[in-house]
């Protein structure tokens, strides 16, 4: 049987994927979106997909359903969704279980690309880790052929694996790029340019690629110099919540050298 | 006249910037350490250089002594140092002022390089960015000859503008770098890969290359997704003081979004 998919969503992961499995062959017959002029969106981008704002997919030439919404969204979409029978229904999500999709239909997958993605930046997706799960070996099978068309990094993982990672992601990921942030804050009201951190920051990752990130560690908390740490304190003092955050972060990196 | 350098230090700053020098035909007179073995180490890679554990420096053949010591060092070091007549010292600290040399000698400059070294991996010195500053035009032209030597980004800035640099790089790199260590602690713990996360983790810092990060951030913080929140926060209830730290740099991202 043809793979045909279609994708309930139209955020950032959704855009990415359905892109990027058309490339690989895959048609893609809906993209559902509640506010349709998303589903266009990225209809235009596509070559066959219709857009919807409709969750009744019982008539649908589909057979794979790609989940990609907030979590904040599962339990009403998956209230009013509607599938073909035999339909495999897959989320994307890495810190919702497998379990959630249990009650809507029988053949029921993960498929998390651990990745950080925005509509305006593409990706390489063939170095993409795919966190897989899947509730029969039959739909695993499916699902690992359309992960290994679109990269060489497959992971089969519990649930309870992918959250542990989610977690993890969240930190070495999102809590990093707010660091970014505030540094990138504090350059800027001072009219310095970020620009000169870029090399820096490349070390950084660098390192963190040849030896342990806890050996790479350097600066004023590591070397315990309580006088740059308190010069760097006074200098926060009236920005917003930076100063809080310079304490704890200093006080870990001290902490953890003792673990 | 001759440049012929003498290093005051021998850790990491000081195990690279001595080695560069050198590599740009620069001789190398004398390291110190107060621990003598430390300099011997260094010497070791060095054709001329000889290690000493004396301040003493009045019968040196060198013209420019390089201070790459901890901050907490300064005051004792620059109490006993003896120089040559006319000698320049240079620093090379993110967070001390020029004027931190300024009763030892009469011709004084910074020379900071923006970036994390360590003993044990070769960085690019082509890409580093070099702080410069002077008490002098004269000076800042000698020291500026020197960098241009090794680097091709000189930036001539203010002990203000450094110190400013100084806290944005402990948030860009230190701190995060922290939240790498703490990502591989949870998947460590949870008997998975830190090998995982990295294509994620050269994304995010590829993604602040081209957009702000502020405009790159992800995550649940920033969609405000209380439920998986709700999910880390739980997750993390015994880890050391990571449920904190989740939770104050949560609130911060969600801040950010109204400034």
């Amino acid at each position: 049987m043809r793979t045909i998919i279609s994708i309930i969503g139209a955020g950032n992961v959704a855009w990415n994927l359905a892109q990027n499995l058309e490339k690989k062959a895959y048609p893609i017959a809906e993209i559902y979106s509640r506010n349709i002029a998303n589903a266009n969106l990225l209809c235009q981008k596509l070559l066959t997909a219709k857009a919807t704002d409709k969750l009744d997919f019982s008539e649908s030439e589909a057979n794979i359903f790609i989940l990609s919404i907030a979590d904040a969204a599962f339990e009403e979409v998956l209230k009013q969704i509607k599938l073909p029978n035999d339909a495999i229904l897959i989320h994307t999500s890495g810190s919702q279980p497998l379990g959630i999709l249990e009650k809507t239909t029988s053949q029921i997958a993960v498929f998390y690309p651990l990745q950080t993605f925005s509509k305006t930046k593409k990706v390489d997706f063939s170095q993409i880790p795919f966190c897989l799960e899947a509730n029969s070996e039959k739909t695993l099978n499916i699902i690992s052929d359309l992960a290994k068309s679109l990269s060489t990094k497959i992971y089969h993982l519990t649930s309870e694996q992918r959250a542990t990672i989610h977690v993890a992601a969240v930190f070495a990921c999102n809590f990093s790029n707010h660091f970014l942030t505030i540094a990138d804050d504090i350059l800027t009201k001072n009219k310095l340019d970020f620009e000169i951190l870029k090399p820096l920051l490349r070390e950084t990752l660098e390192k963190a690629f040849v030896i342990p990130p806890k050996e790479a560690q350097t600066g004023p908390a590591k070397r315990g110099d309580k006088n740059t740490i308190k010069k760097h304190l006074d200098f926060l003092e009236n920005e917003k919540n930076y100063k809080e955050i310079y304490q704890l972060i200093t006080n870990s990196i001290k902490n953890s050298e003792h673990s």
